[in-house]
Parts: structure tokens; sequence; C-alpha cells
């Protein structure tokens, strides 16, 4: 038995790597063509195979095509975005107004992922000491989403600029059903090659070598190998 | 332009999606060969490429590989199972002694993903209304890295049972900077073909038809051909 037999074949984690280096958070492109019955259920199927604390599976998925639904949860993020658009000033209240920053009704499928704080009773393995476990567990489900996404071909947006508690009354969450994750769907024309956020001067991508610390906060790597092997911020598979 | 233009080859998502089907939670199948650094890095990469709420990129990684610093975190870990263990009764208490629930010593390095709660500044794009985006950000994080894992044959036990302060004291962790996730790393002899507490029989994968709902929380979805298709929980390429 050899320890890397289990690795997959090179196309395999290509695949992969393509995912997780072309997924986007998509707000702009989106076009009004329907995504087939098969392809969302594969997206929901991805999601519901991840990992959760003690296997819980806290997830639901609200699956949105109601155009009232859909206009009530645009107004939601339209009056919490004005708010946030008060956060900015100089060069950053310039640019904010001009980010798309959702495609709710752009979008022809949006999504609500939630997570139901209760679900498998009061002791869930490995739930004892941190109670959002739960939380982070339907976090892992929303990634599966967006790389299977990604691998079909379809957009996906996080839109985070909601209030929660307004989003749990326009659904009609129960009381202990979080709308963890309220998300755009649809194909779309292109997949752009950068962040948005990034090739709009927002912000940067970080160095990954000045994150990677040795045994301790703050120590240096031990192992120079690593360090050297850090050196770049490129996935397998980039085209330079 | 066609939508599905943007969609990967058939051996690219089978790629993505048999890293989603046949990831694991590992804790007891870690062989002790080094993971070479060319594939820690790109499993750090792989990480740093998640999504995150306003670009923030939270994320710092703490890579662990000394006897000592895992000695403590496993006396970490022991403290918090046996008052774990207190919480189960009847046919529970029976089970829960003999599941391996950590591979801290066994495995060749250990990961300790932290966020950072102050990165970007106050006023993160996207993060006026919930201020966990962050910590959800760094779970998409962990997620990639996970999958990117498994594509490389490694497993991954994510240890959930450990007192966060006493971690962030043991790894010298700055005030605001949040331990959210402590992995286990290693090549493995085997990836178990279900969840173990599934195969263990202590909890069942839930029917995904069961969680997904039509527009609003318990309406029925209005689209037949989703609600077929959602008829199986298996994944595209899972062979029976």
């Amino acid at each position: 038995m050899n320890a890397s037999d289990n690795r997959f074949s090179e196309a395999e984690r290509q695949g992969l790597y393509r995912a997780i280096r072309e997924r986007r958070d998509v707000r702009a492109q989106f076009l009004p063509d329907p995504v087939p019955e098969a392809v969302l259920a594969n997206l929901l199927r991805a999601a519901h195979h991840a990992p959760s604390v003690g296997f819980m599976q806290p997830w639901d998925f609200i699956v949105i095509d109601d155009a009232g639904v859909k206009q009530q949860v645009k107004a939601i993020f339209e009056r919490e975005n004005e708010r946030a658009a008060r956060n900015y000033s100089g060069e950053q209240a310039q640019v904010y107004p001009r980010l798309k920053l959702e495609g709710i009704l752009e979008s022809p499928v949006n999504l609500c992922i939630t997570c139901s704080r209760d679900r498998g009773g009061p002791n869930v393995l490995g739930r004892n000491t941190i109670m959002e476990t739960d939380l982070f567990s339907t976090c892992l489900a929303v990634q599966n989403l967006w790389l299977a996404a990604r691998a079909e071909g379809i957009g996906l947006g996080w839109v985070s600029i909601l209030d929660q508690d307004e989003l749990a009354q326009a659904l009609g969450l129960p009381e202990n059903v979080y709308p963890l994750a309220y998300v755009c769907l649809g194909y779309v024309d292109a997949f752009p090659s950068r962040p948005e956020l990034e090739s709009k001067g927002w912000r940067s991508r970080l160095p990954l070598e000045e994150l990677v610390h040795g045994n301790r906060w703050g120590a240096p790597l031990e192992n120079d190998g690593l360090e050297e092997a850090l050196g770049s911020n490129e996935l397998p598979g980039s085209k330079r």
C-alpha cells in the first residue's frame, strides 16, 4: 500500500483546482436562461454532501423563483445597502455606489441556505464546546454548492447585505432556523478572470506566504521547503 | 454565446464531484508518511482562493509539526472530550467512548486555520449587517482545503472538541484572532466509503428531498421536474 494510492488522476485534480481557481462571486453577468432541474439537483446534492459536526446536516434549501418573493428580498437589500454606503468616505465613497452587489432579480433562481440550530437534538456530537459549529457546517455546504455551480458553468453570487430578521420573515422561517446564505444562481455570459473587488481596485489578494506561521502565531516556518513552495499564489493549472 | 459554454468538461466535473463525494472526516487512518511541501502548499493555496466577504481574506494558517505543541493540543482535547462524554446516556453512552474523534498525534501535520476579526478595517464591504461573515468566509477556505486534500489523497480531520480559549493560548494567538478550525492532515491507508458516524449507526444521511422547499419555508416545490430530480442522494459518478 503506497501512501499516494488514494490520489486522484491528473485530470480529476485539475477539475477540482480549476473550480477553486475560477469560482467567482457573480453579480452582473447573469443570463435569463433557465437552470435545468437535473443541474440544480446536482448543486443541491453537492451541498448536501458537505461535512457537518456530528453528521448534523443542519441545512435546508429554499428554491426561490417567484417574482414577488424576489422583489421582497430586493427591497430588504436596498434598505441595507443604503445604510452600508454611509460607512465610506473619500475614494471608497465614490467607488461603492458603482459596485453591483447582487443579482436578485436578474438571476433565474435564488436560493436561501438555512441552518436549523436545533437539528439533531441538544447534544450533537462534537458540538459541546463551540455552538456555532452548525453555522460553520452550513458554510461548508455553501462552498460545495458554489464549486459545483462553477463546474456546471453556473454563476453564484452570495448576497450578504441583507437584514437577517427581515429575510427570515419574508421566507417564513421558524424561530430556530437561521438564513445563513442567500445566493443568486444562473448561467452567465462570462466568468471574470479576477475577483471584481480586485479588478476594481477595492482590495488586493494578500501574499499567501505572509499568512502562514510555524507552530505558533508569528513564528517563521521552520520548513524551508514549504516556505519556498509558497512563493507563488498560483494554483496548479493556472495559465499565466 | 451559449449559456453552457462555461461548463467544465465531463472529466473535470467528475474530479470535483468525486472530491465532494469521497471527502471524509478522517481520524483513525493516518499514515506517518510526510506530506510533501509542494502538496501542502497546494492545499494552502486552495484555501487562500476561497471567497471572502469584501475580499477580506481573514484567514491565517499555523502549520504545526512540533511534538510539544501537538501534545498541548491533545491535552486540551482530552479535557473537553471527558466533559462531552457526560452528555450521553443509554446506547450513545456506550458508543461514544469507542468513537475515535481526533488524530492529533498520529497525523504528520496539524493545521490551525484562524480568522482575524479586524482584518480589512472596521468597514469591510458586505459585512455591515452580519459581523460573522468573516468566520463564514474562513469556513469556505476550510472546505476548499478539505476538497484539495482529498484530491491529493490526503485525509483531513476537523477537531471541534477543543476549548477555543485554551487553544488560542497554546498557539499564542493575538486577541482578535479566532482559531476557527484545528485540523489533522496526512496520507491515509484508506478513505472510508461512508461517514464514520453513519457506518457506526450514530446518525443517518437525511433524504435531500425533505430539505428542499419552494419559495417559502415548508412550501412544496412547484417545480415537479426538480422534485423528481432530487429523488436520489447520489452525486454524478457514484458507483452503486
